[in-house]
């Protein structure tokens, strides 16, 4: 660190922390000058005003100045003073309005060579242009920590960089047994509470430096080591650190005897009379309608297998906090303890009351399918099993968009799938309602054809449904001259040299999480000419919270008492449309896409409409901007 | 309203705005008089400086001077020539240290009868001593607004009085439009927004103006049309304005592809395969360990009787609510459509990997009783009938304060308790376990003794364990020569003659909801000496409230596995003791007493750790703090 020479120009308590500050946190020579407090409003002469003020010139010597003067007349006075003492830098304090004319600081800055930053407030000073400036930001301007952590909890926190009033090293004093996960917020209190003089008038400066340390923070943590070592080994720190992912919130206020009687008893009584002479009240009156299920029995968890109900808690918590976080849909895990099917119907009925939907998550098949199809026979409200519908969806949104770019039509490309469980037996039949009409699907077997030994009921469904030319063999045999790859099956059952065998122009979609059934960029070294997969870094991310999120959003607000085949068509078209101009790179929008929730929900909404399932009517715009607020408001 | 003539002193930005809204809106005269923006920091000689500024004298001789000088050395001047023009009145904008000196001040106000105010915002101008001020605050100083409403949302919105400033206006005309449970943050966001220029340093004014407006919101909605009838029309509105109490809350951040890595896939796995080894450190890495089920049936809900799982629903939200706000507990409605005990007890059971506690409620005596005891055998986590266990502790330590007042022990009072469902029956038998010899119960045909024909298992078992002398006859016949009544009934049941025929300083708790079996000053008439029951409206209210939410935190804090006797014991002694001047109406704490949860959860907290259920050591201080924390942080 070059140790550079500050001097502090102060003017009443302005410019007085800063010196304290530089002088306890750093190695810096800082000299200070006082200004006079009280300053006419309008100073004609400045060059004369100062020379009356009979300061003294060394001290403009000094490599960097920090000017607290805070009157447009003087600072350009003050510069030139700077300039000609040979100062390197100049750091005037305060908002431009008060800095002076800019095009004077300008003249004056090429005039003597001077570098000139205009600061509003103080912690943003950062990488600059300037040797001198950068000097000094290693120490002072925005806030930058490191924290190490044990147990949960922050145990040091070492300012790198600190807010030039001293508000940063406040703040990592106090933060010494915080919680980790409640250390942002906390930060940016900290910050706020401790006295800043930032000026006043000029919007919100405090909250800016609030939100900086706020900022640093986070960064620190995730560079922390609570942060370090594979993203396995974070995610259980995160989890140990947060106790999970979700928890309850009231929407109402209960601070009073009045509020008690509200919510509760008394008054409460009459909500319920109200629903018990009107069931449909209890959309009224409570929370149902907002309210989705997220019901597993753990037996087929994403990339894990059987786990049961208590160990799929963190994925449906995970699933529950999408929900909110994406459509503002309150979800709750249900995890239950139980693989008989009919236990899981019954139970899933039992408990239906509090609840306005049910997303069925990592259920095997082929049970899964009739739970799913049971469920929609006992309840009046919508049931969706994700890993089916959901995921086929989205696919489908995303080859619509590939079948553009390569040119090429439904009703004339052949299909492979790779996998006959949910998802996959969902996407085949979504594909036939698209007109495909060659589809093959093999499972662990080989190819499924009519006639073939061993076929449960809902795979021979799927044989009667596709291969129409009784194909056999493997899954080798079934790609060659396939335009479109779809796998939902498991991880690395794909060979460059099957991909080689495929169509000009190939599809290629291996879906299987974590690990596709071939690696993206080993298919497209194999000639595959677009490719979509699971994760998260490569291109075209097949995801399933582009869709389910949205699509419960739409449905409830409708009120709608299924999620039928129309409104998985209208969320798997809104998805592709998302996509202006589809290309190899991006046939599908991204997660972080605003706009999918809003547009899917409508789009949904509208199609309940249309397709008489609504019990409500509410205008798609008004489902999109109610959508966009929920997400707005967390 | 009195048209008084207002003059304005402004200094700088200060005080324009406040002339701007005065003529906006008020009919009140106003002028104003320009000080100097910049003034030195120490004037010696006021009086010379304010002559050397040649003001127009007459300007003083308003009726109210609203000065916005900041300079501590030339207010008591202004207020001197205020006083010689014969103003009557003095309001002062800015701190008292801007003020000047406070002898000074009132020996001027002395000595010309003048009124002075100092206010560091002018949004907390309002009732005052004085008739001009008050007539200002007519139009002018806290805010307080007229809110009409329509199907949810605010249709008008009317200042009644506002902030100088100008911000109440402001707020009125952006509120239009909004969610009625939105409204009162949104209003006080919006006068955030508003340019406030309160001075800044003197701490958090623009906070305060925000509370003030928040309130005033709050207030009005109270006071409207939506909040006009009776508490069950008023309540029904509420429930429609916030469309249920509850909704689900994320406990962690969900904004980049890193967050999602390790909330849920692929990161997510390992919180999985961690519980899959180790069952129990589910409450390591999922909400698991904060979360209570609130379930019901609906069979014998609160004064409504049978209403099934639907119209149960409001209750199961606001007891949910309860849990959270008053114990910082998760708690979710699990409103079940069966009657089938078998079916009830499978359901929760299959249901419980999501939860760390089970709390039953509104479920008909007497299957409430089979299905804890079963589920106890059946789960790892505190299974806890709200309506038995806490009704019969709360009301316990009640008792124990009233016997303390009248000054007789357990061992010698005669019981007489009405009703043999959930609550008597817990209520007998925490007395039984009191020592108190001498219970006599009764249900809808009379008292209960051994041998009565058609009992249940469950009244037999009461007839053997009370009533040792085989009394038989009416409730009449029972209470005569009682100490202490406990009605756990119907309202209404109990005459004035039946109180008379009591012992000398009867204890009288009729606690049927929301109609007593005597109203409380009918008992009181007729010679009780202390009486409780469940209304808000009376003294010694006897409420649920205080125990459950104490009982869970202290519960899910060491883990328990059960809520034993030494735990409810534990409640029911340390919610007597929260009284520490145990009086005729005083015998049991405020439900709104913030020491109630965090007192109660350690002292259960500790009775788990002795009584060898809790699976966690946690010192019982350390749960009081991470209740209050909770609780607070909301």
């Amino acid at each position: 660190m070059k140790l550079i020479s500050i001097g502090v120009l102060t003017r009443g308590k302005y410019g007085l922390r800063l010196i304290e500050n530089i002088r306890n946190n750093s190695g810096f020579k800082v000299s200070s000058l006082e200004f006079p407090e009280s300053l006419p409003d309008f100073i004609e002469e400045p060059a004369e005003f100062i020379k009356g003020l009979d300061l003294d010139e060394t001290f403009f010597s000094n490599d960097l100045i920090i000017a607290y003067i805070m009157h447009p007349d003087l600072t350009p006075e003050i510069v030139r003073l700077a300039g000609e003492n040979k100062a390197h830098a100049v750091i005037i304090a305060g908002s431009a309005a008060i800095a002076g004319g800019r095009d004077e600081l300008l003249n004056l800055s090429k005039k003597y060579g001077i570098h000139i930053e205009i600061h509003e407030i103080c912690c943003d000073i950062g990488q600059s242009g300037n040797n001198t400036v950068t000097g000094f930001a290693t120490c002072f301007g925005r806030p930058q920590i490191h924290i190490t952590t044990k147990d949960g909890l922050i145990s040091t926190v070492k300012v790198i960089r600190g807010a030039p009033c001293g508000s940063t090293w406040h703040m990592a004093k106090n933060l010494v047994g915080s919680k980790i996960d409640e250390a942002p917020a906390k930060g940016g209190l900290l910050v706020q509470q401790y006295p800043c003089r930032a000026i006043r008038g000029t919007k919100g400066g405090i909250h800016k430096a609030a939100k900086f340390h706020k900022e640093a923070v986070e960064k620190a943590l995730k560079e922390s080591d609570y942060m370090k070592g594979s993203i396995y080994e974070r995610s259980l720190k995160f989890h140990e650190a947060h106790q999970g992912k979700i928890a309850l919130k009231t929407k109402v206020s209960l601070k009073t005897k009045d509020d008690l009687s509200l919510a509760y008893t008394p008054g409460v009584a009459q909500a319920c009379l109200q629903i018990q002479s009107n069931r449909d009240d209890i959309y009224r009156y409570t929370s149902k309608g907002n309210f989705v299920a997220v019901v597993s029995d753990g037996t087929s968890v994403l990339g894990l297998g059987d786990l049961g109900g208590y160990a799929a808690l963190p994925v449906m918590e995970g699933k529950a906090a999408l929900f909110k976080v994406f459509a503002g849909v309150d979800a709750f895990p249900i995890c239950l303890d139980t693989r008989d099917t009919e236990e899981v119907i019954n139970t899933i009925k039992n408990i239906a009351p509090a609840f306005g939907g049910i997303n069925l998550e990592d259920i095997g098949a082929p049970r899964c399918f009739e739970i799913e199809e049971r469920l929609k026979g006992l309840l009046d409200i919508p049931v969706f099993h994700d890993d089916q519908h959901g995921a086929a969806l989205v696919m489908l949104a995303g080859l619509i968009n590939a079948l553009k770019v390569v040119g090429k039509k439904f009703c004339d490309i052949k299909v492979v799938i790779s996998g006959a469980g949910a998802a996959a037996t969902a996407s085949a039949k979504l594909l036939l309602d698209e007109c495909v009409r060659d589809i093959i699907i093999c499972d662990s077997t080989g190819i499924i054809y009519e006639g073939r030994a061993r076929l449960n009921p809902y795979k021979e469904e799927l044989a009667r449904l596709t291969n129409k030319n009784r194909i056999m063999g493997n899954l080798a045999d079934a790609m060659k001259g396939a335009d479109v790859f779809i796998g939902l099956s498991v991880g690395g059952i794909v060979s460059e040299e099957m991909i080689r065998s495929m169509s000009d122009d190939a599809i290629v979609l291996p879906l299987a999480n974590p690990i596709p059934e071939i690696m993206p960029e080993k298919a497209k070294e194999a000639g595959a000419r677009i490719v979509g997969s699971g994760r998260s870094d490569c291109p075209n991310q097949i995801n399933n919270a582009l869709g389910f999120p949205g699509i419960f959003r739409g449905t409830l607000d409708v009120r709608a008492r299924d999620i039928n085949k129309e409104m998985k068509m209208a969320a798997a078209n809104t998805l592709a449309l998302l996509v202006t101009e589809p290309s190899e790179e991006m046939i599908i929008p991204s997660i972080f896409d605003h706009e999918v929730a809003p547009r899917v929900a409508s789009a949904v909404a509208l199609a309940a409409m249309e397709s008489g399932v609504a019990r409500k009517r509410v205008s798609p715009e008004e489902v999109a901007r109610h959508t966009r607020e929920l997400v707005r408001d967390q």
